[in-house]
C-alpha cells in the first residue's frame, strides 16, 4: 500500500495527516503555525511534522499535498499572496520538496477541502460537487468530473466573492454585496446582533446571557426553535441569501451536489430544508432534468487533510 | 482535408456552414426555421441544407455539429427543452444522424458560439475564455483549456441567470435581479426608454425621431457622444451592471479573456474602456497575478457555425 501526507496550513495551526492509497486517514497531528515567523521556519516545521508522523506510523509517504490559505500558483507551488499568513510569492513547494526529497503539490485551502469531501466525504458518490464553506468568510471549492477546478492560474473558484446584491454590504475584498458579505458566519452573527438591538425583548438576549458579544451562529437558530420571531426573521433572511448564492452556483455548474461546510451546518435539516425549497423554486429550468442535491459536508476539520493527501496521490492530474 | 458541417439553429433561421479541418469556413447558407412545424420537418430541412452545401462545394462532411437554443442533453443529442422553438425532449441528434448516416453532436447555441470564438475568433490565442452574448437575453459560453464546459448534464453555463442584484428587476427565468435583467440589450433599451420618459429634453428623443419605440442599443451611446447627460447616465449604469457580472465571472473562472458578443459590442472601445477599468478595480486580488483580457468577439453571426463545426470535429472530446 502507498501512503500520502496531507497538510492543512492555517493561520493558527498546521494540521497534517497520512492517508493510505485506499483513502484511510491512519494518523494525524497538529502544531501551532507561528505565522509571524519567517516562512522557512514554518516550512521546516511542516517537513518535520510529516517526518514525525512517518516515524510514529511506521510508513513512508510518496508525496505531500498542501492546502494553503490565499492565492496559490499550483503549477509552480508558490503562495502568491496570503492575507492570513501575510505571505507574498513564497516558494513553499520547492522549499518543502527540497527538505523531504519527495514531490509536493499545493492548492488553496478551500479547494483542498472540496477535493477531500469529493474523495472521501459527502461528495464520494458524485461526479461533480461544489463545496461552500460558511466560516469567517465564504470559501468555494469545485470538483468537476472528479477533478479539482481551480480556475485560470489557480486563481478562480472565489465563489464567496461573487456579488449577489450590488451596492450592498461591504465585503473584505473591497467590493460591495458579495455572497460572503451575506452568507458567512460573520454576516449571520452581524445580522443577529442588529436584530437584537432592534428587539430588546428578543429571546436571543436571554440565550447569550445578555451579552451581545456572546452571539454565535447558533444563537438565532436556538431562539427561533423557542418561537422567537426576530430570530426567525434573521434565519429566514440568511436562508434567502444563502439560497440565492447557491442557486447562482447551480446555474453556472449544475453540479450533482452542493455541499455546505462550516459551523453553521451543524443546524442540519433546519438549515437544509428551507434552502432546498428555495433553490428548487429558483434554479434555472427547474429540477426535473438535472437535479442538484444540497447536503452538509461530512469530514469536518479533516476535509483539508484528506483533500491535500488526495492531491499528493494524483499530482498534477488532480483527480 | 476533412470537412465538417456546423448548424446554428435559431428561432427564425437555420444557418449552416462547412468548415475545413484547418478552420476555414468554405461555404454557408441559411433557410427559414419555420419553428411552428413538427420537428421532423425541421430536422429534414437541416439534413437537406447540409446535403445542398456538400453538393455546391463538392466536399463530403465527416460529421455534423449543431448549436441549438434551450437546454440540450449533449450526451444523448436531445433538446430537453427550448422556449424559442417550443420543443421538449426532441431526439434531434438521432433524427439527423439517421438521415445523413454520419455522427451528429449537439450543444446549446451559446456554448457553440463560445467554442467558435475560442477556435477561430477572438479567443484563438487563449486557453480559457468566457463568451458573454448581450442580446435579447444574456448568453454564456465557457471554454476551459480549449474544451467546452457545459456544466453537469450540459445544463450549466447559464451565466445570464446568476443574480447580481437580489430582489431587483424581474427576469424571464422567474428570478429577480439576474445579470440578464440588467446587461441584455433588452435591459439597456428599457433603461434608455425610462431615462427618456424622465428627461423630455434629452437628445435621445431627437435621435430616435421622437418615437420611443425606435430606441435601440445604439441610442444612448449616440446621444452620450453628443454630450447628452441623461444618456451618459444610462451608459454608465449599464457599464456598472455589465462590469459587476463580468467581475463575478472572472472571480469564478479567472479566464484568460472574457469576450463580449451581440450588437451592443459594436460600440467597441467606448464600451470596453470603462468596463476594463471597472473590472480591474473590482476583481478579486487585483490583476497583477492573473490578468483577464476583455475583448469583443470577432466572428459575429458565424460564431455558432464555427463552433458547431468544431464540435463535429472533436466530437465528445469537445476540444
Amino acid at each position: 500500500m502507498k501512503y500520502y501526507a496531507g497538510i492543512d496550513l492555517g493561520g493558527t495551526y498546521i494540521k497534517c495527516g497520512i492517508v493510505s492509497a485506499d483513502g484511510q486517514l491512519i494518523i494525524k497531528d497538529k502544531i501551532p503555525t507561528g505565522s509571524e515567523r519567517p516562512y522557512i521556519e514554518i516550512a521546516e516545521d511542516m517537513a518535520k511534522l510529516v517526518k514525525s508522523l512517518e516515524a510514529k506510523s511506521g510508513v513512508t509517504v510518496e508525496a505531500v499535498g498542501i492546502g494553503s490559505p490565499g492565492t496559490v500558483n499550483s503549477k509552480k507551488g508558490i503562495i502568491v499572496y496570503s492575507n492570513n499568513i501575510e505571505w507574498e510569492n513564497v516558494p513553499l513547494g520547492d522549499c518543502i520538496g527540497n527538505m523531504l526529497q519527495i514531490p509536493v503539490f499545493i492548492t488553496n485551502d478551500a479547494n483542498a477541502a472540496a477535493l477531500g469531501e469529493s474523495y472521501m466525504g459527502a461528495g464520494k458518490k458524485f461526479n461533480s460537487i461544489v463545496l461552500i464553506t460558511l466560516g469567517t468568510g465564504v470559501g468555494g471549492g469545485i470538483v468537476l468530473d472528479g477533478k479539482l477546478y481551480e480556475g485560470g492560474y489557480s486563481a478562480g473558484a472565489e465563489l464567496g466573492h461573487t456579488v449577489i446584491r450590488m451596492k450592498g454590504e461591504k465585503c473584505t475584498c473591497g467590493r460591495r454585496g458579495c455572497f460572503e458579505a451575506y452568507a458567512s458566519a460573520t454576516a449571520l452573527i452581524n445580522s443577529t446582533k442588529a436584530a437584537m438591538k432592534k428587539n430588546p425583548e428578543s429571546l436571543m438576549w436571554h440565550i447569550c446571557g445578555g451579552v451581545i458579544d456572546n452571539v454565535d451562529g447558533k444563537t438565532p437558530f436556538d431562539a427561533m426553535q423557542q418561537g422567537d420571531k426576530a430570530a426567525k426573521k434573521v434565519v429566514n433572511e440568511y436562508v434567502r441569501y444563502l439560497g440565492e448564492g447557491i442557486t447562482n452556483v447551480c446555474n453556472v455548474f449544475r453540479p450533482d451536489a452542493v455541499l455546505l461546510g462550516g459551523g453553521v451546518c451543524a443546524q442540519g435539516e433546519t438549515l437544509l430544508k428551507p434552502l432546498r425549497k428555495y433553490v428548487k423554486r429558483n434554479i434555472f429550468g427547474g429540477v426535473a432534468y438535472a437535479p442538484v442535491k444540497i447536503l452538509t459536508a461530512t469530514l469536518g476539520n479533516d476535509a483539508g487533510i484528506y483533500g491535500a493527501a488526495r492531491l499528493a496521490m494524483c499530482g498534477l492530474n488532480r483527480n
